[in-house]
């Protein structure tokens, strides 16, 4: 898994997910820092359908385990942290 | 939708999903700071199983609306960042 090559092929991610991982929008999920292990699992899920989202099935579709691989090598590699954690 | 009160109705979650909620296995995501809707639209969807996961079908099944409400609320009040954005 190349975290190199999944940033490459992360371009139409972003458009719901963030150049960075931070979901744009109330449905999109922040992917940023997330265990690299969870990301591929749920891609994979959206992959075959056994998880359903309308725009994630059809995303998910064309990739390979090599893209799913690096793409959540990509993710998991940016790391968060909380912020503003309420008193 | 009350946070504090989500945050009091936390307490099991926090097993998996951290007390500040991030994740403490590789396949408990993190919670922090994720969108409100996200969240209570994945927890409706565990309670009915429309999304399948062993532990979390369970954990969500005695989960009123007013429980789901407060708990993404909860999550969603922790702020997070990205700290380390790879060059």
């Amino acid at each position: 898994a190349d975290p190199a090559a999944g940033r490459q092929k992360a371009g139409l991610c972003a458009t719901c997910h963030g150049a960075l991982g931070m979901g744009q929008t109330p449905d999109a999920p922040h992917l940023a820092g997330q265990p690299e292990i969870y990301l591929s699992a749920q891609l994979k899920a959206f992959r075959s359908g056994a998880r359903r989202h309308e725009v994630m099935n059809v995303m998910a579709k064309p990739l390979s385990d090599a893209d799913i691989a690096d793409l959540a090598a990509w993710y998991a590699s940016l790391k968060i942290d909380v912020v503003r954690p309420p008193e």
